[in-house]
């Protein structure tokens, strides 16, 4: 059966797109963190739409699973295949065309294997912006980004990942195409399929392309790193931001002193912006399209008025483009400074923004008491109320795969329990993948998950389409 | 078979919420426009969640169809039942009670039967505001919105409904209640079931209640109307300004001539703000949270340079909250007037944002040739790409209800069918109901239609929630 799978694959593609060798394989097969490794018959590695139907229609034929796989950066293990599997890996990789760019419908339309810094580089070119950012967008494809609906750090001004797409072409599990890639801001003729496809970590079908929503570029900025004793103090002083700048702030990120630290001892070429440490650091910026905007005096006055509340510690506004860089190496070295540090267990959690501070106090409160051990380091999306919260073990600690997996399990449920407590979620951005399928069994109640099975029944009845992800084991 | 259904219903509610008198049921029967009747065994009132579970669950035991209703405000038929049917309307405006409002995670929780505008009152009452917009708002309930995903006036800055939500609160088609009604920006825990049901058009559940987004109230704003010579400067125009204020623009609505005469002739107190009539007319408005924006001077700014470039023929800026309320009279007052005038056939076109003036141009020339008695008014949401395209008839002419359903027919058919031709949609916002059912046959692919077929299937396998609406018949 293997051989006829791969001739089959042979004869729809260059044959030097079908890979089987364990070392050409091997990067597919293992998550990013390098924790996890899977296997498959094949990876293979389309380069048109109609290459992709191809693939899929022999797989459903002969009943091989299918799994999809972008820049296979996901953080929930949701892009690799499970272990003893004989799939086949379907990488986006080579469908990286830009199809169109649009400055009067501010849009595009992207293959799924579009690197997310391309897709910037292209918008840039009309003088346009695609804000979807994160630490991965060097490698992070657009597919795996819409099939995991990505948030990241612009998520307070332009939305996830699925408020950013317009249309969708989809293969769907038995082959066929769908078209529905629509530049249209609004078109109310029938289900929103669109909005099943994204976030769907392919089990429904393979996104192949998207057309998206691009913005005006701003044309004024500023930047402050600031410093406050408390993430109360970080909710009020979001707040009155939000009063004050509304839409122009396009980023309020969140990190406790324990993160901060540990980037500035692993990261060359980085320093503290303040002259004192603070329990807590806020770095926002602010945009305007209008380049006589005067943000960075906007700013000023704000902060002034944010210091007379006593909201603020102490605060530096970037007076250079290089400065606010120094501000945003640090932010974004976090996750490559925290692997180097240690080995971090880290949970997405989102709660209703104004419940942070109670959860952060709870789960600090738990973790003390249940694992002293950890250090605990906190990246805050804050204004989506999302909390990337770290137990930080020292390598030595964890080393055995099977301890770091008890711990793993244990930490989770003491603190995923305190996030639903708080009304929130145990997955705020990073979806769920092969990791959090237990959690999922236990979070949601029985009528949303037999609806999930419903929706899987009723798109992908053979279970071929990415098998392992996203829904409970039955 | 129905007395045992009715006897069911009455000890479920009080009695006198089951509607049995043609008198009583009659108003519930009737579409919005007066042109459409439906029958129903009885209409049922319930005042909360649990007794709409209740309702749907016994209905679903005796295979009983329902049908949920909210404002009864469709342009569509989406809110009655068809003529004949004898099955059960549940109407949703007993549930109208606002569960929570929370400034600091900026959200609301709203009942089903909630009337548009009691939630802009009760967002105001805490310094926000709930931005959906549109003519019925004194009438129209939120699940009826969400059900529909309703456009209006805000959509460019704020998005459709389906942006607005948050969370939902369902009553799924064989009684079970799904509470998602989380308040939550980011989670990323499995498909997005709230999109399903958004737009749904009460098909596959009852939104019983919702989480939505409130938004800081702005505390600036600037109004212009403008007169432009054709579509092509409104576009450009449009360009300029959102390259000038983003997301500072909260309306940018532009109507035909003839449009604004038939306002003018029929609407008391209402006159042209320009001292000469123009081919085209814009509205926009401009807002911002900070008092201090100075917008009238932008605006002012902005026109003269537009004037410079040649985009506007003459412009007038609001200079008082009355002559900025003067302006939106006019804009609000379409409808109203346009059932004085005639009988208007209503084309609710959507196309991307550049294609605005290319439609207007081959759909007008299509009319001119095949329906020449036909007066052509045109409102549109021009940031959205929506064309509300209006055939305006005598009402002599279109007297006999069978002609007049021939002509709207042939003249959907034409205009739809150049819509198509420009990547567009036949319904950019109204939705399908029951009006629009063979138009959804006809342009969607048979991928989708089984892919809609499918979902529907899943959901309600029996088919009993609103049935003869947005799915074709089969």
């Amino acid at each position: 059966m293997s051989t006829q799978v791969l001739d089959g694959l042979r004869a729809l593609v260059t044959p030097s797109a079908v890979l089987t060798a364990p070392e050409d394989k091997a990067s597919y097969l293992t998550d990013w963190r390098g924790r996890e490794k899977g296997d498959a018959l094949c990876v293979v590695l389309p380069s048109t739409t109609q290459e992709v139907s191809s693939i899929v229609w022999a797989c459903a034929q002969q009943g091989v699973p299918v799994f999809p796989q972008g820049g296979n950066t996901s953080l929930c293990v949701g892009a690799i295949p499970s272990p003893g599997g004989s799939g086949v890996v379907v990488s986006l990789s080579r469908l990286s065309r830009i199809r169109a760019v649009d400055k009067a419908d501010n849009s595009m339309i992207v293959e799924a294997g579009c690197i997310l810094a391309n897709i910037h580089a292209a918008a840039d070119t009309i003088d346009r912006i695609f804000p979807l950012s994160l630490g991965a967008e060097g490698s992070c494809q657009i597919g795996g980004n819409i099939s995991t609906n990505a948030g990241g750090t612009g998520v307070l001004r332009y939305g996830n990942t699925r408020d950013l797409v317009l249309g969708l072409e989809v293969v769907l599990p038995d082959g066929r195409i769908w078209n529905g890639l629509k530049t249209l801001r609004k078109d109310n003729t029938g289900y929103d399929l669109k909005n099943l496809f994204i976030g769907a970590e392919g089990t429904l079908g393979i996104v192949t392309a998207a057309a998206l929503k691009i913005f005006p570029k701003p044309k004024d900025n500023a930047h402050a790193w600031i410093g406050v004793s408390d993430p109360g103090a970080g909710v009020s002083l979001l707040s009155l931001f939000q009063e004050t700048f509304d839409t122009k702030i396009t980023a309020f990120e969140m990190m406790s002193k324990s993160e901060v630290d540990i980037v500035l001892r692993h990261v060359p070429d980085t320093r503290l912006p303040l002259t004192q440490p603070q329990p807590w650091y806020i770095v926002v910026e602010l945009s305007d399209v209008q380049s006589t905007a005067n943000l960075t005096a906007q700013l000023e006055t704000c902060l002034q008025l944010a210091a007379e509340k006593g909201l603020i510690a102490d605060a530096v506004i970037a007076q250079s483009g290089a400065q606010a860089q120094s501000f945003w190496k640090i932010r974004h070295s976090v996750s490559e400074a925290n692997k180097d540090h240690g080995i971090g267990i880290t949970l997405d959690i989102g709660v209703p923004v104004s419940q942070v501070p109670g959860f952060i106090a709870r789960a600090n409160a738990a973790m003390q008491s249940t694992f002293p051990e950890a250090e605990i380091v906190i990246v805050c999306h804050l204004g989506d109320g999302n909390v990337h919260y770290i137990a930080m073990f020292d390598k030595r600690d964890l080393r055995d795969p099977a301890k770091r997996k008890r711990v793993q399990k244990d930490l989770e449920r003491l603190v995923h329990d305190i996030a639903a407590e708080f009304g929130g979620t145990f997955s705020a951005e990073h979806g769920i993948g092969q990791k959090l399928k237990g959690e999922l069994a236990r979070y949601k109640s029985a009528v949303e998950l037999d609806m999930f099975r419903a929706l899987k029944a009723a798109l992908d009845p053979a279970g071929l389409m990415n098998p392992g992800k996203l829904l409970p084991d039955s």
